[in-house]
């Protein structure tokens, strides 16, 4: 195609559609916004029509674990676009069995089924529809800090802001999760924060009436609201609130999910097994919309003669199914999993740790794997956040220097692809270092 | 890949890894359940591993307008997936932006904008939210023979039995639609139920409130429920009932849209202009997931300076607007949109005429282009439904002459691929006879 070529000519082309014709996600879309141009990317870099590259240090949404244009994963999607591009999801389809076998081999002992959608929302919202089902309650408890997708039930799930204005679903109630650095339980050691928050958790259920209550959503590591690692005994005090009361544990696993924290699921890294877990990004990288709910034997056999009542046109899309399979395969073949949790542990750790060591302006460094955040404040006794016009600079300075960068509120997440190398987190480190030291 | 060779070992390896982990759609899941395996395609025609080989009467999911495998929408979405599989939506991209170009162009004059969403159920969610919030009111009304999709708006939208188990949104409210055939009006003639229609419309807007009404939503031609067609003059009278109510009205093209009905969108056969556009299936034939809305400026231009509270990972994935642009231009420029018109007019219309006075258990033959349905009745006086005993053999025995058919309640839908052929659908029509012969 002619209109392929690099040239500036097709990033202003690109603007200018772009401004007519899209409208985008959680944006204001008017006057002021500059279309930020992507054409093409290789592992962790992206660049535009010109030839401009950028250090991709956001995994896109946190959804590229494996990297811009993996070649297996392009070869798989090739491949399965010449033989079936689409099949209705009541088929059989090899591809689909062979996704589905490779999800549940990731999964604890007793998860065998999965059922996909097309995203991390509908995931969510299929499991709150098995749960629902299958305890014959309604309610669903979910952290304030916390994105669970933005249809009908997930976004009310939601905890952050953006359910706000988007409040029409009934049965969601929602609780403070453990975050020690902004403790909701005055806590000052994590000791203290999760008992705290357990306790927090339980009093909530009691007072929402446990018997009412078809589970508790979670973020297994809540990811835009911060990296919130969970204080070491939370997720199984979770997990034992849940059994005493007869209510089940999901675990979204959508973003912290396959390779980001150097583990298959993030769950592995806490003694905990969920009754049902939601997944999207990481299992494909996105490289064609997929999400999806991993079930256990003892939910799916509720639906083995009752009819599920749920679905969607794209469950179990062959394109996406031929993408899983590839980018699991190569994930495992690769040592992808392994490299995300070394780089976490060898080079990000001691590498950030220093930043913050240089940098006043950092007030913690919290993280895992390829999975971190930065919370940068104004002050490190009153932990003030910085305002937005400085997000705006550091944001505006780090692509200068090439680094594209994820921004959220006071926060950097530095979640670069699970693929990165010793060089470029070397080198993404250099230019934080630089950025920061101009503030 | 050596587990691509046809041979039955391949759809018995399909058939076990299904049942042994895939978790299906609107299904039982258990023993009794014989999977259909499917493995490539080309045109109106799929196959299985084996190679026994079926006519796609169903379009899958009535998703397929252009057909299994055209060769230009396989090579745009391989030619994407080597230059940038994945991509945020926040960030500008060449194809999204043609994608978009060329939707708009399809749309009524005032309409700029689209949102990208994966499916038709996110296409409703986000047109809904887009509703309430340039009303300021809640309430969506929308008719009880519908399906707008299985997310936690969508679903209560929708009418059928879907919702039922799925209760879980407030702010809507349902009405009945035209359908002379099973009149819920006690009407006798098409302009009778019209006017019946609307009144009893008007007369729900009223008793639910009008001040507090976001939106009615409609599918322009109601499919799942059996291809309603509306009487002439009901959309218009819609549209006059929600102008003079201060409402908007929604038309959902999801399954109607893109050539189905052999015009561009279903709305272009009646009169009638609505405020917002959903569609999904038909734009790329499901090649890659894809829906949207169609935004008009005057929605559109609420958010330049405000925040459009809504979005998603993949909204405007790179793979899904190559097809979409890929798919709209083959559907131009080998005159796909006419060709459905043409076989509706000329080869459809006749037909299934000809087999309606052949055989008394064809209750009433509807549709447009490519896009019709027999209902079959016990007893054509009583119009009685024919039992699900009757459905499941016709099933078998058109998939036995190796025709894969559309089957929905007592009704058979005739819907191929836009591309079907005369000899196609003349090869259908004598499978069609045939089986209803042996009734
Ligand atoms: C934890 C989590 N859950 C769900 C979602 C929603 O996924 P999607 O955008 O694919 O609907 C996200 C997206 O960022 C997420 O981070
Ligand atoms: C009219 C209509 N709207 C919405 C949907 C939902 O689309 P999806 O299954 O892609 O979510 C469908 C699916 O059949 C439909 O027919």
């Amino acid at each position: 195609m002619t209109d392929r070529k690099p040239t500036a000519d097709l990033d202003e082309l690109t603007v200018d559609l772009d401004l007519a014709h899209v409208f985008h996600s959680w944006s204001a879309q008017g006057g002021g916004r500059t279309p930020f141009v992507l054409a093409g990317g290789l592992g962790s870099r992206v660049w535009d029509h010109s030839g401009t590259t950028y250090l991709d240090f956001s995994s896109q949404l946190v959804n590229l674990n494996i990297g811009h244009q993996h070649p297996a994963v392009v070869r798989a999607i090739v491949e399965q676009a010449g033989l079936l591009a689409t099949v209705a999801p009541a088929t059989a389809n090899l591809t689909r069995g062979q996704a589905a076998s490779r999800i549940v081999a990731r999964a604890p002992d007793g998860f065998h089924k999965v059922f996909f959608t097309n995203g991390g929302a509908d995931a969510n919202e299929n499991a709150i529809r098995l749960a629902r089902l299958h305890t014959g309650r309604d309610k669903i408890l979910s952290t304030y800090r916390s994105y669970h997708g933005n249809t009908g039930a997930a976004i009310v799930a939601t905890g952050d802001w953006r359910r706000v204005p988007n409040e029409f679903a009934r049965g969601h109630a929602h609780f403070f999760g453990p975050y020690l650095y902004r403790s909701d339980f005055w806590a000052t050691t994590p000791e203290q924060e999760c008992e705290r928050a357990l306790r927090h958790l339980e009093r909530v259920i009691v007072s929402e009436g446990p018997s009412g209550i078809a589970a508790v959503l979670l973020e297994t590591i809540p990811g835009t609201a911060g990296v919130l690692l969970p204080p070491p005994g939370y997720l199984p005090g979770v997990r034992a609130l849940c059994d005493r009361y007869g209510i089940l544990l999901i675990l979204d696993e959508v973003m912290a999910g396959f390779g980001r924290t150097g583990s298959w699921l993030a769950l592995d890294l806490y003694d905990v097994v969920p009754d049902l877990i939601t997944f999207a990004k990481g299992v494909n990288s996105g490289y064609v919309p997929a999400g999806g709910v991993i079930i256990p034997d003892s939910i799916a056999n509720d639906f083995d003669t009752t009819v599920f009542p749920g679905g969607l046109t794209y469950s179990g899309h062959p394109l996406a199914m031929a993408a899983i399979v590839a980018a699991l395969d190569a994930m495992e073949s690769e040592g992808i999993v392994d490299n995300a949790a070394r780089i976490g542990r060898d080079v990000l750790a001691p590498g950030l740790a220093e930043l913050a060591e240089r940098h006043p302006i950092i007030g913690e460094v919290r993280g895992v794997g390829v999975f971190w955040a930065l919370e940068l404040v104004a002050d490190r006794a009153t932990r003030e956040p910085v305002g937005a016009g400085v997000m705006a600079k550091i944001k505006a300075e780090l692509l200068a220097r090439g680094l594209l960068p994820f921004i959220a509120e006071n926060r950097i997440h530095v979640v670069p692809p699970c693929v990165v190398t010793d060089a470029e987190a070397a080198e993404a480190l250099s230019i934080y270092d630089e950025v920061l030291s101009l503030l």
